[in-house]
């Protein structure tokens, strides 16, 4: 079964990238992959990309003023080594209320996953399913993975109860929490947290990655939330925080992490000395600037707003169950029976619009694609193609 | 001792910037770090900075004119995620006349460095001294290092037959062979590469780094030299490359390795996936265009030219001895009594000119300072200052 009016040609488009999708394992094929190998293929819109594109602007705009001016002051970042992790480390601290000794920085948050999960992790690690696939794809050989299967009839919402439980009868020493979810969306609220950190006291290293924290909200405010001060008083927690979805800055790589001095220390002693290329470090000084924050809240509120409006429409759609989310993306389920590869990239071909599939993700029971809050025209034009196809 | 005339405030400053080499272990406190500590410090030149700033040149002309035009190219190498690791080798592996697999993409040398050594050295690593500190720092508690220490009286030229006595002796699993060699720029011929290659040919690991290779030369014409056809012989080399000194891109970081497609795959099940920033992926394939290469050979003999004459106008000074170097730093005994922190640090605040000392470097008897080549014109300004204060 494939979308409504694919021609012959586009069919055969499907199932070139359908190869693409196979050989980028369990993420999606880049963007830079896709038009290289695909020439003719009309990309309108990224719905995979989990980005802010206000944020984006905002950051472009401190870009072309600060560094593209006459004297091309990004010359310096192109041209000389940026600091090592360390230093820029201490530019951070004051800004997240954070000892410097408990700051480490990472060329991408993905980098940083990497580095606790080999460094940290040494017999059990258990995950909530559906999840983000590194958490699990790094571990050593000889780690076992237990998986806590987030319900169905639960709308994937973690279960504190339940994962408490495993955790008491599985004895890991490694627990995952990302807050919120990948890729459903599920939010952890503030109370859960200090429940879950408290139960969890006695593993010895949670993992919370709060990469999707700044598009959640508890009040009608959309106050940002922070899990600092909570965090402190729990030295095996290790917060980790990517940079490139609420900056709109994923070329860049950029993201930190919070742990305690003794883990820093020996991952520096392991390497990771100059990590930070000169565009991240002029990014995390940027990110510091009261002037710049002002702004940056504007555009994350807005962001969240349009976000929210754009969940309301897609539930509003036949055909298909839209999942709970706290975040800039939602969990979508396929109700007509066609399989998620074919409808992503069947969109994708027909209309532009390139959505993840969820074909590879464990734990979900169904036909599931994750579809990524653009800007306002953008969200309006795939809910748009997406009433079609259906 | 200090170096010549130096104010009670001047003096003051040089004890400050020692106290910053302290904190940056054994690397360069760095320009943006010195910057900011010191307002006050009128910084000319960067001689401690081993890169060729003609081909930063070259690479601004390039950016400028493909990513900053009307429609601000740039935005996609900031905003979207970059390739992925096997993507970015792919697309050099022809033009390396390398199979793909053999291919590994780093974000830096140092990253590539680091991560061969902790994964692949398990008991023993031979190192010829004075060398690059990552070599011997990087390598996991329990793998004993051994020194083999080039002889002062060799000029710190690598000496083939007491290093394969040494390996013969101590039977390590991993050998640095680091060419021409950091910091004295120590020339090994490919003659004696290839003695070199077939004598180590039963070691686990061979670490070829040829990071400043391009600014070698054996012939008048400056033919840029390459090992590719060589290595390949022999399974157990690893080739490492940095991009930064030659191509003058620091800032961006990137570097690639050769090396058996297991290793690699080994690697990249540990991690690795997403290490190259968007301006990364964008100068791997402007270096794979052959205009851009045409264009690079000229800037990279014109560097060569300028540093052999540098080079030559350094041997003339009175009070230091300059070592024999093919590579875009010389390295320099001071005969006169001073130590090498009070003549780098002395020079950096009274005439602007940064040097490298080499006070942190094992395996020098004396004092030494290591000055990089720079423009033509700054090169002129070096050997001025340097004259004036010894």
């Amino acid at each position: 079964m494939s979308i409504k009016g694919l021609t012959n040609e586009q069919a055969a488009m499907v199932q070139h990238i359908k190869l693409l999708k196979q050989q980028a394992g369990s993420h999606s094929p880049s963007l830079f992959t896709i038009k290289e190998q695909l020439p003719s293929l009309k990309m309108d819109i990224d719905a995979c990309f989990l980005s802010n594109p206000y944020a984006t602007d905002l950051f472009l705009n401190y870009f072309k003023k600060e560094l593209l001016g006459d004297d091309l002051h990004i010359r310096d970042m192109l041209e000389f080594y940026p600091s090592q992790n360390k230093v820029i480390a201490a530019s951070l601290a004051s800004f997240l209320k954070v000892p410097q000794e408990m700051l480490f920085v990472g060329n991408g948050a993905i980098e940083i996953i990497q580095a606790v999960i080999h460094n940290f992790t040494k017999e059990k690690i258990i995950v909530n399913i559906p999840t983000f696939s590194s958490y699990y794809e790094f571990i050593k050989p000889g780690v076992s993975i237990v998986f806590n299967k987030l319900k169905k009839e639960e709308d994937y919402k973690l279960n504190v109860e339940d994962l408490l439980q495993l955790v008491n009868y599985e004895k890991p020493d490694t627990v995952v929490l990302i807050n919120p979810n990948n890729p459903n969306g599920g939010y952890i609220t503030k109370a859960e947290i200090a429940e879950l950190l408290e139960g969890l006291k006695n593993i010895k290293t949670v993992l919370l990655d709060e990469s999707f924290i700044h598009f959640a909200y508890e009040n009608d405010e959309l106050e940002p939330l922070s899990y600092v001060d909570m965090v402190m008083k729990y030295p095996n927690v290790i917060t980790i925080k990517s940079m490139s979805k609420d900056f709109g800055i994923a070329g860049i790589r950029a993201g930190y992490a919070i742990m305690h001095p003794s883990r820093i220390k020996h991952l520096l002693e392991n390497g990771f000395l100059w990590n930070s290329n000169g565009l991240a470090e002029y990014f995390f000084k940027l990110y510091v600037r009261e002037q710049f924050q002002k702004e940056y809240e504007i555009v994350r509120k807005r962001y969240i707003r349009d976000s929210q409006e754009y969940f309301k429409n897609l539930a509003a759609i036949e055909g298909m169950k839209r999942y709970p989310t706290q975040a800039n993306f939602a969990l979508i389920e396929l109700e007509t029976g066609i399989l998620a590869d074919d409808f992503a990239f069947g969109l994708l071909v027909k209309s532009g619009v390139y959505t993840r599939t969820c074909s590879d993700k464990i734990g979900l029971d169904g036909e599931f694609i994750r579809l990524a809050s653009r800007s306002h025209d953008e969200n309006e034009a795939i809910v748009k193609a997406i009433k079609e196809a259906l």
